[in-house]
């Protein structure tokens, strides 16, 4: 961390200043400017609150030179973080498409989905029982009824289940949920991010609709904090001036987010763009970013889905989306 | 809410989709063009999913004409409503000033505070006892603890408390807190809302980072479709390319909200700018636009502050700050 | 184009609103409901101001349902324009890769720019003569001379030549240079967009840092509405709240613009990005989304670039962009 | 300006960047410190590049300290700059409300507007002869024949005239139009602001649509580094993901500014909201945050007005907005 000071600083707050950041266990490598004074801060910054410093009267500006996350930092944990998950490994060079329904509706249609993603390529069957919609008036989720189904699904498919969850006291419900999701309008609930910290479960961390790449790492960091390291991350676009497409997908997060961090990342083009026939190029996109794996929306009826109909995509055309996904997987390999 | 269909719909998915309307007990009123044909829905379509519409193959464009919130709707109430916390009143025509410290310290911290800013003309006591911040090594607030300390400010100098609550599970905390906050992060926390709207406690509502003013009237009508109609809104900044002030202040909310909505609203132009010199000329300004209280940061060492010091305000900015919004009081009067 | 009125219009307002529609010659689809009256109005509604129906006292809203633009409408164009560069074809299924510096500096480095991108793939040259720099201190270009040296390294290596206009004044300069570039802080100069409509030049033309999709193809219409209907666009990047890259790249743009236009659209990875290493995952990603082309910054020697330099390519690093484009393209074929 | 250098740097890059930086006439403080190696760049760093600092191999982050304008830099220019509009000043303590139409349209339109806004309490006359319309399809103004309308009107009236320039070749036309604006859309039209720069003519620069502050002053500074000191500033609304108003009234900018410059700042809340209702209380809104002035669309029938209708005040209004005005303005004094 950098502090540079304003011109002819006050000895005494200069002083104080400085005993307080001895206080901290921080060394300080003082460089003396004909016009400007810098403070060099070495040591573990990532507890020293910028803003405060920033506030100080005899200081100019303030800069952190190294990141404020840790855990979920590459620089410390160079080698691809690889998930297990129930069997399916996500990360590092596996890649893995996570398919399903917006809703959960009935026994019969997630079965017949589940049934339907795996054959066509899927290796994990997604499903919302909890849905956090904006308006009270429309459908909330089937909610543990939902999580029952699902996990009749999962019994006769196989696959391994994704479902988000909306507050902390649901979580007794995800026992055998395999990966715990926490939607873009939750990223930063740091209370159920704390309490997802200590448990063992892998979550899958969407992007907020205004987050920052780093806003998402030190949502991340909430999580391995406490001890659970099995954090997945997903672009799932972030919120512009643009109205064409619902959100706007942000691909270059992929590449960029691999510099930063060691985690997995994911892509969700549905939600990204609300748009089904966007969902097949923009799928192919991720994966020729670098993508780890994709978020699919898949309906067996598109028109009479409860919830994000207009994104959604047929059986059929989802296998046309894998066929295309695997062939530029192939030029990547 | 309008439907406009493509050129030649299929008859057989049109009468699917009238019959589907009309089961929702909405009647229709069908205009049948050379080239367009437009189907009019008429009864409440509150409860009408809009992209499950837009999602058909024969619907060119759906648009809402009658708002979505209703509760929250000044059509269906066209006076000021005006709420009551523990005998002081907000909206209408009565004005108040909320301040306060980011964060409770300690008992001394605190309860100066409190005495500070009632003589210079607040009516009601911020502090926060449970802190979101972006980072897991960052002061989280005193807690439970911080709620005590609150408590004893209240009980000393007489003003209403109002404080921050993060998670659902901490709502035993807060029943003797006059006024509970809603973050702007939690402002689509839809399970916390829900219960809110169980209680009977006035809420103060701030406006998500990135969330619309209709997004805004959506998260109100969560908690006033609970029972609960006690809701004070806040603007306090929306996330923009702009980063010479933390947030963009958007002051024509003021008015627009009042034209849509009954409740009070309320400005909080501390965290919007996050510098302290802008906070006066922004309160000013939020004034002469309509606002109907402000919500100040104030600590009596804005240097030691353990959170967002940099817009806190000395208790002599404050009062100087409140010496000049009276005078714009009067002018509007 | 849809009216929606007020409840109750008043008769003589009505009177006059349907008359001065008439006079626009539109008919009028009356449809007349319980609580709403609906206008539909039929016929060429491209010169309609929309903010002036809005602004009666009569009106409630306003939508527009076809779009405004008409020679760049694939509505009315349903073929892909494939453009015609001094015979190299960009659009439909003709793929190209446009690269060289951000600007021209010496005739040294464009000519052995010009030979080092031809022999990796290249079909065209860019080289920038006049620079838009935020700073007046910044280098300008070195303007005249700087086309100069373009058309020496178009003879020398029989590349086409695309570079920047910054003002009408400049365009007699850019009688030989093949493609007319017109920047993203251009995209709204309709008086530089109207007079390049009047020549017959290949315009590439950006989109802006705040625009949306439909202004941008409202721009392209400025041109083709003067006679020149060859336009290439290019997305570029838009201005979010995000700072860890310069922009954010829209991909979605690419295949939600083939459904709107007809015209070709590449993809700028590198002004996008700022960033060189996220320059090759991106370009690969705008291809696998369906992009006609790619405008790449190649520079000799990066670190002394006089501008731009932490996005361009090193000679050697384009190739292997080439590469691994040639081979998502094969999967595409 | 701060080099911070990677860990390691490899000696002769590091020796090529230090005597680069000498050749650039600044001094360097050089500070070592365990892991970190920091340079202060002492000196005139206005014209250095720092993007391409920040390519180097050898650099991990550069931050500039000193601003990059000078001319409009308040440190360099303590007191605020007044300028003298034809005998009405602007600046310092001189506070004007500049009020017309949006669009010049006849010269019994524009005389009568005229007349009634300088009743009202006006002192300077806008009217826009060229007109930036996101269509082609759209009225683009009167041209030639606007501005000679708009001189009858000024002798008429006595009230100097602001009219928009939207290419350097109209320039000539403009020699009697006492203030020359720059919209939004050309904020950064790079070759007009170097052309304003050489006249002597005050100008009217608007913030652009995505533009910083910082981009504003540096526009700014590409007027006065030409000789042109006569600049005044006007936000009118920055793009934003709201949609509720046209653009979103960023009114922090104007304390923000006045640290930043000693040039007046005005606001136009018209085109900022695009809604009449909005324009009273924003406009009281502004004078209460501290602007220098107001630039306010009149028109005699907004109905009828051939653009931005929507937004234009009646004659009364416009009287009454004065009148409330004046009384905010009374209470700062």
């Amino acid at each position: 961390m950098i502090v540079v000071l304003k011109n002819n600083p006050n000895q005494k707050q200069l002083d104080n200043l400085i005993q307080w950041l001895n206080s901290l266990n921080l060394d300080i490598n003082y460089s003396q400017g004909k016009e400007t004074t810098i403070l060099g801060l070495i040591g573990d910054t990532s507890a020293v609150d910028i803003d405060l410093i920033a506030a100080l009267d005899i200081v100019d500006t303030v800069k952190r030179i190294s990141e404020p996350y840790k855990n979920a930092n590459r620089k410390f944990h160079p080698e691809d973080t690889v998930i297990d998950v129930n069997g399916v490994k996500i990360g590092g060079t596996n890649f893995q498409i996570i398919a399903g329904p917006c809703s959960v509706e009935s026994e019969e249609q997630i079965c017949s989905v589940a049934e339907s993603v795996k054959e066509s390529g899927a290796s994990m069957l997604r499903g919302g029982a909890f849905k956090p919609r904006t308006s009270p008036y429309a459908f909330q989720g089937m909610r543990d009824q939902g999580i029952e189904l699902l996990l009749k699904a999962k019994k006769m498919s196989g696959l391994p289940i994704v479902s988000e969850i909306m507050d902390l006291s649901q979580l007794p419900l995800f026992e055998e949920v395999d990966v715990v999701q926490v939607g873009a309008r939750n990223m930063q609930n740091f209370e159920l991010l704390k309490e997802l910290g200590k448990t063992s479960k892998p979550i899958l961390l969407k992007r907020g609709l205004s987050s920052t790449l780093q806003e998402l790492l030190m949502s991340a960091e909430y999580i391995m904090a406490g001890g659970n390291g099995r954090v997945i991350l997903c672009e799932r676009g972030i919120r512009t001036f643009e109205t064409a497409t619902r959100n706007t997908l942000d691909l270059s997060a992929i590449p960029l987010l691999k510099t930063m961090t060691h985690l997995p990342i994911i892509v969700d083009p549905s939600h990204a763009t609300g748009i089904s026939k966007l969902v097949k190029p923009m799928a192919m996109a991720a994966v020729a970013a670098g993508a780890d794996g994709l978020l699919i929306e898949v309906h067996n009826d598109p028109v009479h889905a409860l919830c994000d109909g207009p994104q959604s995509l047929t059986p059929e055309a989802f296998q046309d989306l894998v066929n295309s996904v695997n062939r530029i997987l192939e030029v990547l390999a």
